[in-house]
């Protein structure tokens, strides 16, 4: 059993460079969006508090059974930790046994911004290189990164409340390869932009997009929708795009479609599997509703786990019992070999 | 965060010694059982296959979080594998940060066998002190040793249609105080029992138990009712018997009761609490009817949590963030610190 701490994802991504750590991300996602319906689909398990949630989320296949087990909690940043972190489990279905248990905070971001910007190559227009990036929190470099690696934008301009977090999105992405535009208004933000990604952390249904900003040809991907009541776009906004979600009862329960308005074109893995189209004009505005769904964890599960094989990255670790224990002797188990 | 592999646990056996960690378990689990009302409960998530399940078992106070991932493969063993490995994690409630990653495999037959003991005294009798073991298998030995450590037991008779399983048992158990003695029949076994425990892989509907084995003032533990369609006791028997249960949702599921025969007298917590009685009388047959509630391995986690930081045992692991990173900045979490 593998074990990958955040040091060995560093290494990991120190060793294979961003890029291709992405676009390999990417490939287990196509691959797993284009098994979709071979998965065991059925709803996380939320434990609810009156300050967070608890959750775990598995996905499986007849081949590899992965869950998530995740946090969310929005006032930690008041006390210096974390909003969300995460850790990983993979096992084999053959045998029940766990393979790999791993850091999955970053890991998360990374399949958001994949699963994000893959949206954007079904949905975006083809000459797309410009986005906007609206809300430079903790998704947003991962995003930049993402399209750049993905879709072939070059140019980023980005709008927060908080110009502290701006500087920080300064920092971050100085000397990737991407011309960075501090807009001072959401509007002056999206005015250049082929592709749209908002992760806000607006409260309630924040409008933080409104009809006035919609231009022709236009992709929206909209992370920050990401719980009961919370949603960023006017819900007239919707009305004016053909929209794609993942998975419909988890986007019912989260993301922009809360509001009961705009009607859903399809979802992502039917975009993959070509069983509908994406972008059929310039002229289209498309919208893809981002809530985050288990089978987008286990891509990531599974192709860590053999980037970790190929990299000699992570170590081994004899958490459970070794396989060839006796297993009629529980019992001496106890005993160390 | 803490991580406890099965030789740090193996370590902590050695330090406390059986007796003393059996003793601590069943100290939490006590207190756990007398909360059991401010658990937020709810049903463990399955995933079926053929061959086996995958299950993730989750419980949940307002003080921890913890769940156990645990498969259940029964032809593992053709292959030289465990038929139940399992794992386990510990998680804050206050930050949702988790705060051990554990084995649980061995931890899973012990905290089957302390519950069965915590049963064991309020159900048998005070003067208990011979012990029946029907299935030597896995949960055997330590069946044998929380009742000797919990319930005064010193004799133990057994059963198993197995030679090479009772010849294990006689091996695991040797020079630990108990005085063996093996039968050649289920009737033979429980004839001078006090306690009976049956935990055999009886497939189907296996009446091990029949009326004709019943006498007045015996104690039935029944561990290997444990899924759909398996039972070992002839459901004649469960009518004379006076049954607590752990927990009806799941037992409803797995279990003696799912013949319909019977009654249920009340859930253990009940007893615990004082809620409602234990054996009143000298002549009462009682059984308990034990599926495993993921309260019991909320228990187990908690206390292993406690005995790690006392006994200086386990390992620490920056598997996930540590705290003091900055938490509006995920991004430079890629780089090593």
């Amino acid at each position: 059993m593998k074990i990958m701490t955040l040091a060995d994802l560093q290494a990991l991504l120190q060793t294979m460079g961003m890029t291709r750590f992405i676009e390999a991300l990417f490939d287990y996602m196509q691959q797993d969006f284009q098994q979709w319906q071979s998965f065991k689909m059925t709803p996380r398990h939320v434990t609810h508090y009156e300050h967070g949630v608890m959750e775990l989320m598995p996905a499986a296949t007849d081949e590899l059974y992965a869950y998530k087990f995740v946090n969310g909690h929005p006032g930690n940043p008041n006390n210096g930790d974390m909003t969300v972190v995460a850790l990983g489990c993979l096992a084999e279905v053959s045998t029940g046994y766990p393979l790999m248990i791993c850091e999955m905070t970053l890991l998360t971001a990374f399949r958001t911004a994949v699963t994000s910007a893959m949206a954007s190559r079904y949905l975006a227009r083809q000459d797309a290189h410009v986005m906007a990036m609206i809300g430079t929190g903790a998704q947003s470099e991962f995003q930049v990164l993402a399209h750049q690696a993905l879709c072939g934008i070059d140019t980023v301009h980005y709008y927060d409340i908080d110009a502290a977090a701006m500087d920080k999105f300064e920092a971050n992405l100085s000397g990737q390869g991407i011309a960075l535009h501090r807009a001072t208004t959401v509007a002056e933000a999206v005015a250049q932009a082929d592709i749209v990604t908002t992760a806000t952390a607006a409260k309630r249904h924040g409008q933080v997009i409104d009809e006035e900003l919609l231009r022709p040809g236009m992709h929206f991907n909209a992370i920050g929708g990401d719980c009961d009541q919370k949603t960023e776009f006017d819900p007239g906004v919707l009305s004016h795009c053909k929209i794609v979600i993942e998975h419909l009862p988890q986007t019912q329960l989260e993301g922009e479609m809360q509001c009961g308005q705009g009607s859903i074109h399809a979802e992502l893995w039917e975009l993959v599997q070509q069983k509908k189209p994406g972008r059929v004009d310039d002229n289209e505005i498309t919208l893809f509703d981002s809530v985050g769904v288990a089978i987008e964890d286990y891509a990531t599960l599974r192709c860590v786990y053999q980037l970790l094989n190929d990299h000699a990255v992570g170590s081994d670790v004899a958490l459970i019992p070794p396989k060839g224990c006796d297993p009629k002797n529980l019992f001496s188990l106890m005993m160390p070999a």
